[in-house]
């Protein structure tokens, strides 16, 4: 497992390392001139994980924290609970593999087992398992102040990332009012909010107080995640389907998209907005901070 | 099935239905001044894909093209081969179910079964059928005119579409030389490739002439599907990941990556390319048209 960075970048505990050696190779290609040119693209690696015995899936990663990654990838999808005891994260790189060990053996794993035998693939099964989890639950209604928005989004916007270094990959920053403090990317659609998910396993750090901000789109399975994960505010550059908007207004996620520069969208929750900034002293995006999926 | 429509667009036989009531939802939200605003959100559906009497996977989907999207994910999984009879597509509306059945059963239904038991999930499963089919693959060495290429992104960006109405959705267009010929749009990443193949399957229309142009990143997965497809070359706005450069260049596939205004690189397939465009005589593009993925 990495060492958490601190101090640089407005302070987070883990901040991206774009430079790291393992995520990001060097390839030669040919530009719109038609002159050589070389240029860094992520990585992307097959990591199988298990629960105790039993293998589970198959995510395809740029390879760092995989034992964030296992744990909360088991969290978010039910089959690991708040009453687990994790007796070990074993994971090896050369198998690409990372095995999660419990001390009793939950029944997930036999959830699982029967469910895929009678539905042949855990894509739908895991999805219901994750619909089920939701049942009842309301999140705590913390307020979230849009100062604390707009400060965040000039702070991660500017954080040097393997975005800014090679694009192609997605980012996720676990928040505190307007600090960022773990801030995970990857190439997998929901492997850099399950990393967050491990971290906030594995440090024991509470949720309630919490902003996710994410450079993904605001879909059903994401505010599934957020939600899952206990925190009660999920901010994008990107927008929403119908269905994320609906799950975030049944379970009191307050639910921001479209950030972009002074703009934004709420669509749940507006009344835990506190709007204590003034929109117009906000200035417009820089060219190069502009993140994919915003829109005009 | 939905007709095809033709005509306005620069002729495509299929383009985006932006105005379709079933696809869009309008929900009410606060923007960034506070007032209450109407924005047009992506509608996302579970859609279940049987082959014969076997359930394969639960895709979240816009709705539309079900049938196409089920003959297509079922082709790039390799589970339903050149060989296969189709003898019906049931799409159940409501059940939210689409039911392919072949004439002669197939064994992948036995191998995915066999498979599943012992994986545990078909993800990991899914893939590594996918990687088996592209062995010993060659696509044929089909030259790609530049001029083809901004001209093709030209039209496309400017098609009315579900991205420009709403947002958070991925669009892939099969082309033939500068016409964009079928243009389809899910939420789901890769459903919108599968529609296409489904359509391909389902018109018997040659893949060797063609190129496939994506709002998407240029992962494995995408290039793999590419490749299963039979398409010799595969163009995008958004950025590659090495293993996708990687099996492009395994299987001869001609991969354009990070597509704006006259900006482009070539990563595989560069002798290939006749460059007769004067890139210097493109324009920028507009900041309306920029899609996401899209780089400085």
């Amino acid at each position: 497992m990495q060492l958490a960075q601190q101090g640089d970048n407005g302070d987070y505990l883990i901040a991206p390392d774009p430079k790291a050696v393992r995520l990001t190779r060097t390839v030669t290609g040919f530009d719109h001139t038609g002159a050589a040119t070389e240029i860094a693209v992520i990585e992307e690696r097959p990591l199988t994980i298990f629960l105790n015995g039993q293998e589970i899936v198959t995510a395809m990663t740029i390879g760092d924290y995989p034992d964030y990654l296992a744990l909360g990838f088991l969290r978010n999808q039910g089959m690991l609970g708040s009453g687990d005891v994790v007796t070990g994260v074993d994971y090896d790189e050369e198998l690409e593999t990372v095995v999660v060990r419990t001390e009793a053996s939950t029944n997930h794993e036999e959830k699982l087992k029967k469910k895929t035998r009678t539905s042949g693939c855990a894509v739908g099964t895991v999805f219901g398992d994750m619909m089920e989890g939701l049942d009842g639950l309301t999140l705590p209604a913390t307020p979230v102040r849009t100062s604390d928005l707009y400060a965040l989004a000039a702070t991660i916007n500017r954080t040097p990332s393997l975005y800014l270094e090679a694009g192609a990959i997605h980012g996720t920053v676990l928040c505190q009012g307007n600090r960022p403090l773990v801030y995970m990317e990857d190439v997998g659609r929901h492997n850099a909010v399950d990393k967050i998910a491990g971290w906030m396993m594995s440090t024991g750090t509470e949720a309630e107080d919490k902003i996710l901000y994410t450079t993904g789109r605001l879909t059903s399975e994401m505010v599934i995640k957020t939600a899952m994960m206990g925190i009660p505010a999920l901010a994008s550059r990107s927008g929403f389907t119908a269905w994320g908007v609906e799950i975030a207004r049944e379970v009191g996620l307050t639910l921001i998209g479209r950030m972009r520069g002074q703009r934004f969208v709420c669509l749940s929750g507006e009344d835990r907005l506190v709007r204590d900034a003034d929109p117009t002293a906000v200035p417009e995006d820089a060219a190069r901070h502009r993140r994919k999926g915003a829109r005009a």
